[in-house]
């Protein structure tokens, strides 16, 4: 009997294993062509390591070796010091698809989907037929095991193919080899750019990395704090979808709503919950499992309406300002960069639930390229993302910011802009959206995108404070050039003329410049780091000033100062001083050292300046309104009584109308 | 007993449910905000309509109704005509993530994962926490079935939650309606712009949506030619893994390696077979399970060794140039392009063991914008791709070419180019590399890249060559128009001075153009379509011209010639005449008249001259040197004999010098 059409069509319906979805479409998870698939197995390889290593508290010690294994075959083997794994669970976790321990932690980790080191697994089995070759090692046992394993395609299930013993010799850790279809190339996506982008936000980790050639590259460890493990946190109420609220108000647990809602989210204390029964209409003895419908509805607009207590940072694990500028210096060595803006680090929001943070390193100048795209290094969760820049938020990000506002060149005010700068910009997220499987860009996400957009603009902010002061700087620079260049042939010129000695010309250079100016200066010194600010009054009258200072808070306990300061703020990093009445041409200085190796930039210390007006300054800026200073009016107002007119002598020593005459015939020499 | 750190850590290994991954990855699938979420609903329901219909041999009738359902809500309804479901497979089909049936077969379709529409049932029961309610009869049954049903993230199985029974007042069909968190909004990617872009690349189907406003937007069928359903065929060995060849040597079925070889590949003929067999060192009688190692790596290197014959075409359902062009006059409406170049259909190439093919159709001029970057539609097996542009192996094509050398502008030789064109371009495959499960995007891959590229040059070249000749008669056209304005000025105010009648010019423009010029003119005429190509002698001798056209050649066999061409190639589309003998400043024509409709452009037809060297033809190409047109030589002669010096007297009767002196007075009022 012939089957008819539809039955026809339902015989075709079938189950598609997990793992013969992503063999197909190995693009996916990142496995597309030789070179990107050799990125991803390290990458893979590495999260894990780092990851097991963290949740072990133990300093990472990881070592990839790429080694040729055939004409277009290489083989991978990365090994960590980390906590081991017990041998009944090593075939599940290398070969099984979406299998793993951190999907369900709601916390930020580098590995998430319990997906990536079976997928390279899958892979070399895929491309050259041979078995993954794991060791692992728990503290516990006197043996390590050996398992050679391949990914069953059909069933998404290991097949272990070898099992053995081994004295290996370390306490614990695991190391796993694969044979795969790659190709090895140092570039933009390389291995090697990959650790050298995992050196700057893990300083904590010693990265090596044997090329096939045998070239040995080894990134130090540049700190032996290791980052606190993220806490798993239960989501947080805003975001959360009603599909998801029904769904976990059937979970077994709680008893009432009242107890559901305190217990089982971040940011409900148990008054905010009361409100929330109180606002949804309901009574919070109810069983949770009993809200449905409408009122399951109103359940959840209370919960979003209701103010409750922001997401805690505690599932997360920012690099930090300090480390972040810490990473920059490591992998910007040889170029010196003139300015480091101040790291900034965001406050955590929610998004669907879950929160996240934003973080923000923006380094300007030296021998950055000035012709080309600003280098945009993206991050997520402590990991580099290599591939898929145009797809990425954090791209999308940066090219909409309108940098010309800002000083950077950007045609059109759209597009990576243009400038010597370099932008280190990081999500971390117990949920990071990316785009694929392969974790390469983040998705779109209206959140994500607003805090991106609030941290650059703060860091471009800065960068336009820098290159302003830099402007004016060299504005008054040139000035001083000219000034300093030109009056003295002119007054020898005069002198000649009128028969009469060259006069002293500083109250006339003091005439004409007529600022206050600061120039400061970073040294390396015997005993440790010095930061100068000398102070010149170029005016013509007297001055009694107020000079501030503001350094970065983690650097500001370690620097002596020299003299004292009138008064201190530790805690904002600000120091101040009520200077000595200054006279025309009058000079000052202030000083502070800072222990030997201090990471001291030049563009560290901001310098602000009261007791003259904002044009009559130059090299600090007036003092911000903000600045809560307690100043010892007493002393001002001790100091400018008695303040002196300018000397009435100054300006008679020169004729001024010889001068310019003068100058006017040395023009057309 | 405390737990020891190992078993504390495997205790958190857990298998994740592919529902659960996407539930918390939604972004993945392109439900990452309302909008997106509404058009990926349409689009899978749309596509699994689509597929259906095609499959059951159906013109597609399909109805897309989009209505408000609360305050950030949408009910989405997409009701086909195809063969139905029957009822057993309802809930695997919309409850049920990786469940499909045309992951497996070898061939071209619009869904191939399994994943689409049952990720929509998910995103709507993650928002809203309303099944779907899923409407579906087969011609076999007196009633249609009405099921609602969720999806559960825990096991990824469908929950029925109501089941009945409907009288429905069509034959066959499935209709599934979502309630999800959506919004609608007309724009470039909207449910509006998928529905214009699939009706592009699917002239046989009827779509209608209805807009949440009511609005009622028909897409009426173009053509009621249902295409062929692509064949499911076996791998073609080119790119075949290691791993794969492995997997499929161990399955059931053929005994000997030699009929395995011929049996489950493409392109392999019992030769070729016994080729391979031979070259890796084998019999061909060995079990196909027993080659494993070497024996394994010497097989697979011999059928990628051995020539194959190329992959069929028959897996794939290409659009083909006629409908590519009718598409894109669909969507051009009102803006009447001066160019539309010919399609290109790429031949299908392999990647990965898949057949693939490119097509490519371009449009210039018209109303479209002149200072815009160009339109580009993108379509991976008939359906529209409307996010992630930036991240797409297509846009990288594009924007890697550089067009300066096609004429357009394209800044720095990269980027999207700027210019009054929309680009069409199709990959068709059994295997489409998306970036992702959203399938939005096309990952990169040298093979599919160097198609794309091969398609775009010919199109490019076409533009090209349009624009060049375009630019020729522009400037000729300029020459003609000075002539024909100045000379008669010139004329009159000769004979006025000399007293003497005013001359006929004719000759005297002849020997100024020097010349033969073909201007073709496209009308409608009451009789249908007429294609008019007028050429005239402005050179001063009378010539034998040879005239070739070229036409698509779907509608080469419509055209009736006046006169008779002398020789045609209807394969081809092309047809010749050998003229009359033209005397200087004699003309002649030659008309082609098509039924009423025929889509007829006026850069369809390509002129080509014989019997006039390239520098004085205006209007037509000279012949290529690759026709191959048999000529009537007799003829040609025969006509040559005769040709004549130019008439003598032609010259004589304007005095050329007083012409010009009178035109410097001229110049001078």
């Amino acid at each position: 009997m012939p089957r008819t059409l539809a039955e026809e069509l339902a015989s075709k319906q079938r189950e598609i294993s997990v793992a013969e979805f992503f063999e197909r479409n190995r693009q996916i998870l990142g496995f597309d062509n030789p070179l990107r698939a050799l990125l991803t197995t390290v990458k893979e390889g590495v999260d894990n390591a780092l990851d097991a290593c963290e949740e072990a508290r133990v300093l990472p010690d990881v070592l990839v070796e790429i080694a040729k294994a055939g004409p277009d075959r290489l083989q991978v083997t990365v090994t960590d010091n980390g906590p081991g794994i017990l041998k009944r669970e090593v075939p599940n976790v290398f070969g099984r698809l979406l299998y793993g321990s951190r999907f369900h932690a709601n916390r930020q980790s580098r590995g998430q989907q319990g997906i990536g080191i079976s997928a390279a697994v899958l892979y070399a089995g895929l491309t050259t037929a041979r078995p993954a070759h794991v060791i692992s090692k728990v503290r516990e046992e006197e043996a390590a095991h050996v398992l050679d394993l391949l990914l069953d395609t059909q069933k998404n299930l290991p097949k272990v193919v070898a099992d053995d013993l081994l004295l290996w010799d370390r306490e614990s850790g695991t190391s796993i080899s694969l044979v795969l279809k790659a190709k090895y190339q140092r570039g933009r996506q390389s291995p090697y750019e990959y650790l050298r982008g995992s050196a700057i936000v893990n300083p904590h980790a010693r990265l090596v990395l044997v090329e096939p050639d045998g070239t040995r590259i080894t990134y130090e460890r540049a700190s032996t704090e290791i980052p606190p493990v993220p806490k798993e946190v239960p989501p947080h109420p805003y975001g959360l979808e009603l599909g998801e609220l029904a769904y976990r108000l059937k979970l077994p647990g709680p008893k009432t709503l009242g107890e559901f809602l305190a217990k089982q989210f971040a940011g409900v204390s148990s008054r905010a919950a009361s409100e929330i029964v109180g606002k949804a209409g309901l009574t919070g003895k109810e069983a949770p499992g009993s809200v449905q419908g409408e009122r399951l509805e109103a359940l959840l607009a209370a919960m979003h309406e209701v103010k409750l207590l922001p997401p805690s940072a505690e599932s997360l694990s920012p690099i930090g300002p300090v480390l972040i500028k810490r990473g920059l210096r490591n992998v910007l060595g040889e170029v010196r960069p003139e300015f480091y803006a101040p790291p900034v680090s965001r406050p955590p929001k929610v998004r669907g639930g879950f929160p996240f943070l934003v973080e923000v390193g923006l380094v300007y100048g030296g021998g950055l390229p000035a012709d080309q795209p600003i280098q945009l290094l993206r991050f997520a969760n402590r990991v580099p993302l290599l591939f898929q820049q145009g797809a990425c938020a954090i791209t999308t990000a940066v090219q909409t910011l309108d940098w010309r506002r800002y000083g950077l060149e950007q045609k059109g005010g759209a597009g990576l802009p243009i400038g010597p700068a370099l932008l280190l910009v990081h999500l971390a997220s117990a949920k990071v959206p990316f785009t694929s499987e392969a974790k390469e860009a983040v998705a779109e996400d209206p959140e994500i995108d607003r805090e991106l957009t609030l941290a650059l603009q703060v860091a471009a902010r800065h960068l336009k404070t820098h290159l302003a002061r830099r402007n004016r700087r060299a504005f008054a620079q040139e000035k001083f050039d000219i000034i300093l260049k030109i009056l003295p042939k002119l007054a020898t010129k005069t002198s000649d003329l009128v028969g009469k000695p060259v006069p002293d010309l500083t109250p006339v250079i003091t005439r004409i410049m007529d600022v206050v100016n600061l120039e400061e200066k970073v040294e390396a010194t015997p005993e440790g780091v010095r930061l100068d600010a000398e102070i010149t009054n170029y005016t013509p009258r007297a001055r009694v000033l107020e000079l501030f200072v503001e350094l970065p808070a983690e650097l500001f306990p370690l620097g002596r100062f020299e003299p004292a300061p009138d008064g201190t703020d530790a805690e904002l990093g600000r120091a101040w001083w009520t200077l000595e009445k200054l006279p025309p041409s009058g000079r000052t200085k202030v000083s502070a050292t800072f222990p030997a190796k201090t990471e001291l930039e030049a563009s560290d210390p901001s310098w602000f300046v009261a007791g003259v007006d904002e044009g009559h300054l130059l090299g600090a800026e007036p003092l911000p309104g903000d600045w809560d200073v307690r100043l010892p009016r007493a002393v001002i107002e001790a100091a400018e009584a008695g303040l002196e007119a300018p000397p009435a002598g100054a300006e008679a020593e020169v004729d001024y109308d010889a001068a310019e005459t003068s100058a006017r015939s040395e023009d057309d020499e």
